[in-house]
């Protein structure tokens, strides 16, 4: 919330610029995706980062090439020299892609041509039997894989993160809601070990991605007619021979067949950012419900100016786990449409594959950011111990109730208990008083509880906490297992 | 496809360009969505398109409260001079909006200090009593009444093409094809009519909302109270009274009540360009069916360098409905995002607000885009109607079995009439004849048949187009009466 | 939650049910989708009611022929006779729906077996020079109009309910919440009234469906030539002169052409409840935050043994908003599907136009049973304005904090307000003490506030509900322009 | 379709039919979702498979608890005599399900009654400690158990017919389309080794699934707390004792934590699903396109009745593909609902899991009948290779045109071969004449060709197949590691 005060004092942000700086060219500089603004996965999916991972598949598949002796030793050079991203005009590009509804035809000619601006003879081998879909997946693997690379890196302090948390609030007292309703009492490190597994499935499924991206090369129609064509001329092999080579120089891996419309790598790249994204929604959407002014069991790390108003000094909003949340609600939406793009016709589609680029870079960016915010939020995350206990007080002996009903019914036979607690209930309410005061003075009640378990202890919550803490003990092993 | 040559000849495009151009501070330049890169809409839903529309939701306000005398006449134009996107630090803001999780709050600070640069005075009238949402939810609406202005053009555009198309082929007759078969006879004119009622509807939907696009003001928690305090204070009547003024200032509709949790604007928005885009999505399928290579019933406008692939010079892929159908598939996942938004909590919720922004802008632009690619495609569409007469042909007396069936059982009776229409199709289906001849060799039918409708003419398609020019008729009348 | 108790006792439902209660042949009961299980629209939504709607198209196809000449009259008294869904076999139809990969193959087959078993000469009329799909889509607006009447109905009901809680609430003060953080006051009134605001535009659409339910003819591929066939061989007029009488004897909407794969019916339709379904999700959520355990300011309507917990006699969970949230998270997605629908090929697709009918019905059932519920539970639900009070006065200051900041700025010049509130804002921390009393005690603070605006006043929420009222009012008068 | 005949014959399946058999209790039974009304999947799906999994996690719970001592012994008879779904009234417990939110209140209350009929004593031990989301979570396990299993079998089918197609056609050469034009040729054995891939990915992924479904043990708020009191009450271990011997008595994984608020399993299977659907429409798109009329290359397998048109004896309808690609269009957005629930507030939310349910199973039983129903088109899959060779030779050199440009740029210089092919092109087009018989007339071309590689030869599109064989083989050699 911004609302103003009357004069607020200018920010420095606001100093002069040069015009270069302020007159982006791109579309898209952020200002609606706040959670990934600035954020290293920004620059790792933007244009320029596809631009030159086109680049490099170009390199590569020389490279792979060169290594067969379908393409000469002495032309990877100049190809290899020319592929830099600040060669190549990048808003010219985009505006004529659309002549072939795809960015990699006018790619190539740009390219092709900074190659022979330096060595005429190489131009020759520039995308020698290749086709765009080639150059565009494996461009979108090298992509994701470095995403997915930053994403691990944040999943695995949002794991540790959540392990410490988990382990110091092992047995910290907190009521548990369901269906926004306090229920019976958990621990704080229960919730937290929830949240961990959640992450740790997340970095799982995320590993299994980056091991398995491959790289893409088939050819115009997935036969690798053109790349077996020139290799047999040269006496180089035949077509599949170039798969692993290309794979290998790529850092990819070598797929069975071409995937053109075998797109379950694209389709299950997306279900897993989705896990993901979802699965951090729900830390953040938790931490939004214990962050409430009347809960206030948790709160995110403060920092200068985050979350503030600048006409409300008092608050601080949930800002990172709303960055999240921002996240968490779109991705699906977006890993839909790469499902969808499974209806791939034929040997390439008109459309379905076209329209898989922008939701496949969103996946990756808007969970790239999300994780980035939860590592933040989860490390630094101010937990409330002493409110939890306070809030888990509100409701005495309710929060006990399933405990008490049980073991009334065995010590008074279930009517009896039944008849007491309902009776019981309907004076506490008419009393505005605690069932638990009730039940301490209803004579002759002590007598009939087991050995052991007097109605004190019986109605304490903290003595209530069922499994909390030998369940947060399992999380914190597999956090150890997945984590080495 | 762009299976290279080798030695491709370098293109002009490649020539140096000044670094400035080449490194593009943007994030996202349209490189991976072609069907809007350079179209009139990329400018219109961009970054920069969205902050002066900010900016100018800041003037409209002030000149509103000026016109009640909340804000002095004077600070208007140091105000209105400062609210140029230039001055401001787009990526810088981009950036510093993580730390609220909205742009507006870093905005506001630097708006604030230009127009304080000017005229420290005025700076205290900037942003006056106002909150984030209130900003820019009324820039969205701002930036997407231009966006929805050039799609009513170009569906205007698309409606005129497809009501000269149908007028055209009014009794051009085509094979009708369900679930991918032939069916019965239709005319072209007929198909183009279906068109052109898709587009007419969208039309009518986006004239709708373009009406209807409300202004958003509430203040912090939609009670206008900050705006109320300030018009009391200076007796200058009440914060309601500001509500009309400003939406008159920006050219957008009055609404009932602050909207910052009345998402129906937005969501319905979402639906509208979902309906858009779907409809051309139904056309450019159409289109890719009709130039099938086994088809070639019609074919794209064609335009130099435009669906060539570089190795294969008698390619020419349908491009442009490659590029519609790329937009209409992901449309209705964003769409989607918007829906689900309208679960909006309490006074502001903490996501789903923040998850609107660029699904928003994605259905406007991704709209945008193919409705100027589909009115390209049908102001320049190629249509056979030799090569559809030929097709219609393929199936014989098959297109017209609906009608046959349905005489020889008057005349025969119907058991009879089964008998000979299945003992002649097992007889075509065996020798591999036509039904058709079949049918005229077999003695004694003509006789059978009724006066005036002699079987060469019953086995002709032409004579069996039903209705399809009336109803070409209705849809022409249709178009006249939305098209004024 | 159905923690046991031990011994639970048990119920009168369990008594032995004959044993054809107990097995139905249907697959789905309502076992999974308790939001509308039992309510109106799932009897209006089943297979069975779809059925009928089938044969009512029927009936009215023959009438409409009749009344133009083309069935003659004595066969209509046959086959309406005829059309009731319980001389079918509705599960056999179902199985036998996979040889057409629709339904009405086989339905045709078996209801001109009915109508033949009365009267053979009548059965020769039965879906007369019609198509499957002409049966299916009218049935389903068939259908949709009864699910939408009662739909109407219960948004009525919502509306009423809302605004007289607005009204009665109008100036009741309550936190205002935004970013789950109390923000500025607002009063429940106007919490009510945007609640209202969302549920009017609901009705409004729907209304507007209803009114444009179109009926379908087309014949086998769009042209109406079967149809045409009969008309003219009876001399009975065209077949365009067949669509008015038909619509009025369906009393549905006369379209311009047939719609078989001009979609925008089924996918406006979609849309228009995906907008109600969320407008009810947000009411559904706020009441749940309302009647969270720490928050307690709102409550569901109690009935007995409704939201209980066999264990837990305390609880009272907010199942009507829980079920009502059940449908508003699906609803969008089945909407998606009958939007991607758009793109339905040629005359009749392959594959979309099947898609279609599962979620048009969820839409359908899922919305009016997440009205149904919604009228139970804005009919009776439960506000303490006490307890809205008291939470208010949990952040003092806080939630002036904007008035504050605005009249201090005034009064004592922007940077020294602003040092002023940083040094108790830090001191009101540091001592636990609230903002209000540090202000309250500061020495020649009361001396430098405006005439008529003492700090007390301005320290009071309840003076700063900003123009909550009013716009109550302005809700209120919208209602009543639309109830009339 | 099914334009009607005059009196078409009454078919058997209309004679009449018991009353008990028309009128199905059941809401639905299929009739609207013909791609799995009658397959296995329906019955395993259905409310009642629903209902006997509850009771059977019912009986698991018990027989787990008395394998530690916690229940005893003589309890299990009466409890598992008790445990089958006719003795449960179905539609009551649906209707009564409104008054938790879910089924399972209601579903203890009955079924406790029924063990009470039978064995007072033993009802005591029904659902002891229990809570409604480990009943309903875990009964949703075994009910996806059964439907991958049946799943996993029909995909095992569809491998193994698709490696016996791939492994016939391997060498049948057809024309290669991308972007609905012809490219290059390819055969058909690599289309169906690319459906292979598709399908086996989809095997792996099934299987992974089947083997990792988690059986779902908590308590009331995912502490064990109720369990663990039994059990430690009678001396009987601790309340995690209790999760392997339930998971075993499943057959389920065991879990490392209760997954009430951790929904991976639940979304990652909807993800899965979504990939076999997918995957699965991917091939009836393709089978749609080869069966079109003008392109006649395969064609569904025949059946009596299948796929045809009452009126239309000549058409034969691929209904099995569009079954298939009715389901392929939904289940991405049903998955999405899964992906949703992800942001699972608490303990267990408000909503989130009530929409879990009926989305989760249209995704197991659309993708089951999907799968069921690609079985039988893949293994009578009918293939034309004489057609398929007929339709390669429509566009002549233009599918080697890719070859040809690189073999004469080779041969005479790219501006030279670019000139000779531009020039022959022209001409081609202009006297509609191939333009393999143009070159075949240059004077001189011959003389300048690769020794080895005629004109003939190169302009021969069976020569110009790639690697389709070797990746033939690929695919194949995947299949049998899959398959064992």
């Amino acid at each position: 919330m911004t609302t103003s005060l009357p004069g607020a004092a200018p920010l420095p942000a606001a100093a002069p610029l040069p015009a270069a700086a302020r007159h982006p060219a791109g579309t898209d500089s952020g200002l609606l995706s706040p959670v990934w603004a600035g954020t290293p996965v920004e620059a790792a999916t933007g244009d320029e980062a596809w631009l030159q991972a086109m680049l490099d598949a170009e390199v590569a598949l020389a490279r792979a090439q060169a290594s067969l002796g379908v393409v000469p030793e002495w032309a990877l050079a100049p190809i290899a020299a020319a592929a830099r991203a600040d060669r190549l005009d990048l808003v010219g590009l985009a505006r004529r892609s659309r002549e072939a509804a795809n960015p990699v035809v006018a790619f190539v000619q740009d390219f092709t041509a900074v190659v022979a601006a330096d060595s005429p003879e190489a131009a020759r081998y520039v995308h020698y039997g290749s086709t765009s879909q080639d150059i565009l997946d494996s461009a979108a693997m090298l992509v994701a894989r470095h995403a997915l690379t930053l994403l691990a890196g944040d999943l695995e302090r949002i794991c540790d993160a959540l392990a410490a948390l988990a382990a110091r609030h092992r047995t910290t007292p907190m009521a548990g809601r369901t269906l926004a309703q306090h229920a019976v009492p958990v621990t704080f490190g229960l919730r937290a070990a929830g949240w961990l597994q959640l992450a740790l499935t997340g970095l799982v499924r995320i590993r299994a991605q980056l091991a398995g991206l491959p790289a893409e090369l088939g050819g115009a129609a997935g036969t690798l007619a053109g790349y077996h064509e020139f290799a047999t001329a040269a006496g180089a092999g035949r077509g599949t021979d170039l798969i692993g080579p290309f794979a290998a120089e790529l850092g990819l891996a070598e797929p069975v067949l071409p995937w053109h419309v075998v797109r379950t790598p694209v389709a299950e790249l997306g279900s897993a950012l989705a896990t993901v994204a979802g699965s951090l929604g729900k830390i953040a959407a938790d931490v939004q419900l214990l962050a409430r002014t009347e809960v206030a069991e948790a709160a995110e790390p403060a920092a200068a100016g985050r979350g503030a108003s600048s006409a409300m000094p008092q608050k601080r909003n949930p800002v990172l786990s709303t960055l999240i949340l921002s996240a968490a609600r779109q991705v699906p939406a977006y890993a839909l449409v790469l499902q969808q793009s499974l209806i791939a016709e034929e040997e390439r589609p008109a459309g379905a594959w076209h329209a898989e680029w922008q939701p496949l870079r969103e996946c990756l960016r808007l969970t790239g950011g999300a994780a980035h915010t939860a590592a933040e939020l989860l490390t630094g995350l101010e937990v409330d111990a002493d409110r939890m206990r306070a809030n888990l007080g509100m409701t005495g002996a309710a929060l006990v109730a399933e405990r008490l009903a049980a073991v009334l019914a065995d010590a008074l036979g279930r009517t009896a208990a039944k008849q007491l607690l309902s009776r019981l209930s309907a004076r506490a309410a008419a009393e505005q008083r605690p069932l638990d005061a009730l039940l301490l003075e209803e004579p002759g009640l002590a007598d009939r509880l087991p050995a052991g378990l007097p109605l004190t202890r019986l109605l304490d919550p903290l003595d209530y906490l069922g499994e909390s803490a030998a369940l947060v003990d399992r999380a914190l092993e597999h956090h150890r297992a997945v984590r080495g």
